[in-house]
């Protein structure tokens, strides 16, 4: 575990240690970067168990603040927004934050299990090869069949994740973002989604004349460029 | 046009004046109640399109309250916020309302098509005599087959209507309600599908094993047991 008054996070990176792809630690990485706070990321790929260990579980975004572990994109969230309150909200109230969590459910059970289907040879060969071998295992055995058979006819289902983002994009016809005039985490959650496709697949999700389209493309400006900085396709 | 300090509803009805059946309608019932606004109902069927002429269209709920004609549930909604600021907040807070939005959209783009094709013979066998053949042919043009071809094998398809509730599910297993502690308006928006549905059709949506089961329960309770006391199923 880091020591002292640094704050860190082990984001997930592909073979290319820069290549950063997780739906979820993209979602902390916009939080933190919305109070303003500072943080070193470290590159960790899905062998890395033992330098989070301490944390008592495998998987990331872990953050280390100081002397704090924090584990959970949305628990981290919580972290945030309770020891920095006097940093921008991520929520702007209680019920904003309840309404949230909403959002962060859809993104998780809607999203991101479509997007998988749509990507996952590409992460696969995007793996430092140290991850290959478990990647391909582990979620062959979770989908009973190959990356390759998996991500079949792409073309063809990436229509139904297009209908599928319908609630945000009537919502953005409505709105600037998620979160009103101005973005907040409610808004990180889905723009985390497409960023861990778009630093990992060229594969198109959105087309260019999607109100989700000009939404990501300000997202991916905010913050002085972060997440259009990032190798990305 | 109703006249002066009048507060009057256009709620859509069987033809039992009584069983009110529009999930937009309950969602503002609901709102008014949460306000504690008392509002007197007036049966409204689709026929009757001259009652509601004054507001230069054809749709429920319409709320005239006093000298102002408000429609349209989301825009109800937050007519009251902002005219009624001293009584219990429907929201909490403009973040709050943005995010807010998103579940309406959600309600309205993933929920109310998919209950749509689960009850529509429902709805048409209890309807006021008067709309029924309007109700059958637009409906029919809408989804290009019968009524009953929409609603065919409805046992086999409720199963992708309850997984379509996972992100709500999700939540309400994380918090008792989408707004946190207590309901608010993020809650009378998907309890008003469900009531929609509960009103008009014996067709059991939801396993009491749900924990959205155990929240439609107190939301039926709420208010006195406004929607648990209304014709229904």
């Amino acid at each position: 575990m880091p020591q002292s008054q640094d704050r860190v996070l082990y984001d997930l990176a592909g073979a290319e240690p820069e290549r950063r792809f997780s739906p979820f630690c993209w979602r902390t990485r916009m939080a933190l970067a919305h109070k303003g706070l500072p943080v070193r990321t470290v590159p960790w790929r899905f062998s890395d168990k033992d330098a989070i260990a301490f944390t008592g579980q495998g998987r990331v975004p872990v953050l280390v603040d100081g002397e704090t572990a924090v584990h959970d994109s949305w628990t981290i969230a919580l972290y945030l927004e309770e020891h920095y309150p006097d940093r921008p909200s991520l929520f702007h109230g209680a019920a904003a934050q309840a309404v949230t969590r909403f959002v962060n459910a859809w993104a998780d059970r809607v999203l991101v299990p479509m997007v998988a289907t749509l990507i996952l040879v590409d992460i696969h060969d995007h793996l430092h090869e140290k991850d290959r071998a478990y990647f391909r295992a582990s979620r062959e055995r979770a989908f009973g069949k190959t990356l390759e058979d998996v991500m079949a006819e792409r073309e063809a289902r990436v229509v139904s994740f297009r209908q599928a983002l319908e609630p945000l994009r009537a919502t953005l016809r409505a709105q600037p973002y998620v979160a009103g005039d101005a973005p907040a985490y409610a808004d990180y959650i889905p723009f985390g989604v497409l960023q861990w496709a778009r630093a990992i697949s060229p594969f198109p999700l959105l087309e260019p004349s999607d109100p989700v389209f000009a939404w990501r493309d300000r997202l991916l400006d905010a913050f002085d460029g972060l997440a259009r900085g990032a190798p990305a396709y």
